[in-house]
């Protein structure tokens, strides 16, 4: 008994939060569910700006608008933070078909993915070569490839729980598809959409060529899941049956855009930084709502629910809404460059980049005391619903942030619906639940909170302890 | 050092499973994603079918599909087990505007509430008193009520985390309004729709009139959450304004109808009775996806995916589709009172009643020493993300079911979207995702498996320790 009770006492000793961060708690997440602003910022992205692809007007108005309504917060400094950015463009819809035999064609879904060539103007039109990845190709040659398309049709692994991890596991296909296809000699790529479910819609997303000559490069777009079926079934009746696709997009000059940037300086420590934020930029086909529109306006309200709920941080919290997350990570790495160059000590950076869908938890990329740490905070959470406290990824902008001894983390969602949306035109303001979003902008703000005021790795010091 | 040892060998101790059962398990949740039939069945139901009230076409056909698509899975046994259900009728579409002055209105949205009577032909005009409770009505007296219509107006909670909760908080304003009002003289009732949103789609419900002479009943019907915050604005600016609606559903006699039961018969136990249900009826607006079409498409699932799984349950598993959950739960009564006659020994029963979301985990109305037992099964569901596991209510069609010894149980999905669609005629197909209604069957046939291998309340039997 007296064993036990030692031991309920060396236990209850680690627990490093208060009763009072219970209740500060509750407060941010009654905040956001009643007050909440995240809503309405992003009605306003997604419905009265739209798609905001790099360099775009739709961009340029989102940098215009987050500025302004990061002014009205009442921080204590807001500004832009230039940076050049990619410019691709779509132009005119893209075109494809199916074509069994001359004359005899089925119109399918496509798009050009982010980054690609056009095809030549009348369009493209040759034999298929279906394969599932790049040793496929290897195996085929140069001899089974050359002046034809390459299909690539691995499909998401619906067994997967965390989608992501099915994501991963297919989209080198999109990324690397026709640099691969291009050393043995294919005109073209076309890849089966990143999409779990069997629908009509292209899902888009970034491509390479790497350092590949102009003159080698070929055109690359993603097909719909209920396309890529057909195709390889048409495929399989008949192997000599053609794919047609046109699509005009091209790559223009770099262009002048920016991070926005706000601050709330801290009280006592305003030299140690703590980032949140989302990226601004998205695709052109939908109107970004979840990819990233929610990120952005999760990690504006984090700064707006601090001050709602009566927080006086004592470091220096910023949000950043990052430029070019999708096709370059210009502003992720402007970011990092520049608080390099002023050495200023980010000791914690969060992301909100995996939808605005209900928040399941965090992902954390930091050493073991700092995960331990946060482990001791997860029952501040369960009243929330919130258990998933896992090392792993944060996010691509906050990436570039990474310390040996700082914290960084992903906020992550619940993913199941995720790439229904992603980078397709139904990405859209409609699939964003109110709650969902705003159970993620005070989840985002109750961690921001406990890192604010314990610090990082203060596991070991009294001075946190029961404080 | 050594004290900790001993600790964490009396802990390991108590794990009640074994390393086949994560196997097993990872087995039904591939098998749920890859070749699922839940999601099949769900379309057939909502888009062949669509609304299923209680005594309806749409029911009397959902009986006879289910059937036979249970017949298909080769069980042991497939029944229809007759049920006498109440049958009320909407009519025509309602009607209702606000008026401000003589000539000078605005039509807003409601329905009748399930149950209701209809206004007069002509329809119903009187001013109006808005009350948020029934200690408002109370304290307002028969004087400043008599031949008005009340209007109930306290929406959900939305600081509440479980909708649920916020639901339950709410719902006796839709139940009990119209007898409450009555008691003042009240002529007619307008509920506030239960709805977290805020949108144009009134939701219907079940409401009472207890023994109210048939003279003395007031028609009732739910207004949508736009419509109430605009009659309660217009009230406020003039108190004068009146309300106006019309509607024509009646209650008709009660019909034959059933609920659709299936079984594998138990090997080793087979008078042990394990039930995992949903409701098969619904109301009326929608097509029921979500209440309850995944409840009746998971637990139809359950019993494939075990056999599919290469499981050989020892109790007797049944899928029960219970007929009139929403306004009677005569079909949960009469199979509990046919249980009860037969003496059937019925340990385990598992109601999907809460929508096709994302599963969380379950909620468990049962002894401790079972509560227990399923929580040391908790690590075996942490690869799937289920990581609630609560004591609290289980179903209504369970629920009849209950005696000391067994235990209860609901399926918790995700809830914040569920009251977006709840009653209401976006209760639709598209509404519901296929991986969240997948996983749904997947959770609760783990849970199923691991009851049927385990018993109940075996926690203390060295049998039952790492077997």
């Amino acid at each position: 008994m007296k064993k036990i009770i030692i031991i309920a006492l060396a236990l209850s000793s680690i627990i490093t939060f208060s009763q009072n961060d219970e209740e500060v708690i509750k407060t941010i997440y009654k905040q956001s569910l009643t007050n909440g602003k995240s809503y309405d910022w992003l009605n306003h992205l997604s419905n009265q700006i739209g798609s905001r692809l790099s360099g775009s007007l739709g961009a340029e108005k989102a940098v215009a608008y987050t500025k302004v309504e990061l002014e009205k917060l009442g921080l204590d400094k807001v500004w832009l933070q230039p940076v050049m950015v990619p410019r691709w463009i779509r132009g005119a819809k893209e075109f494809a078909f199916i074509e069994t035999s001359p004359g005899k064609t089925t119109n399918v879904n496509i798009c050009a993915l982010g980054g690609s060539v056009a095809t030549p103007a009348l369009g493209l039109k040759a034999s298929v070569v279906e394969v599932q990845n790049f040793e496929e190709l290897e195996k085929l040659g140069k001899e089974n490839i050359e002046g034809k398309i390459v299909f690539y049709n691995r499909p998401m692994q619906a067994d997967l729980i965390l989608t992501f991890e099915a994501y991963g596991g297919c989209v080198n296909q999109r990324y690397q598809g026709a640099i691969e296809a291009a050393k043995y000699g294919a005109v073209g790529v076309i890849v089966r959409s990143m999409n779990l479910r069997l629908d009509d819609l292209p899902h888009t997303g970034s491509m390479t060529y790497d350092d590949l000559p102009v003159e080698k490069r070929i055109p690359s777009a993603a097909i719909s899941t209920n396309d890529a079926e057909l195709l390889s079934a048409m495929l399989k009746l008949d192997n000599s049956t053609k794919f047609y696709f046109k699509q005009s997009c091209k790559q223009l000059k770099d262009v002048q855009s920016y991070n926005v940037i706000g601050q709330i300086t801290g009280s006592e420590f305003p030299n140690e930084y703590m980032v949140v934020g989302g990226h601004l930029d998205s695709w052109d086909l939908g109107d970004g709502s979840h990819d990233d529109g929610a990120g952005v306006v999760q990690s504006m309200d984090v700064l707006r629910l601090l001050k709602e709920s009566g927080i006086k941080p004592k470091r220096s919290i910023r949000v950043v809404l990052f430029m070019n997350e999708e096709n370059g990570l210009r502003g992720g790495n402007k970011y990092a460059e520049v608080a390099k160059q002023k050495n200023e000590n980010h000791v914690f950076a969060l992301e909100s980049d995996s939808g605005g869908f209900t928040p399941r938890g965090f992902s954390f990329d930091c050493n073991d005391a700092s995960f331990e740490q946060v482990l001791n905070w997860k029952p501040l959470f369960k009243p929330y619903l919130i258990h998933y406290f896992e090392k792993g990824g944060s996010g691509a902008d906050v990436g570039p942030l990474k310390t040996e001894s700082n914290v960084l983390a992903g906020l992550r969602p619940d993913s199941q619906r995720y790439f229904d949306h992603h980078h397709a035109s139904n990405d859209t303001f409609d699939a964003v639940n109110k709650r969902e979003l705003e159970l993620g902008a005070a989840t985002m703000t109750a961690l921001v909170y406990l890192f604010d005021k314990y610090g990082i790795n203060p596991i070991n010091s009294p001075n946190n302890i029961k404080k």
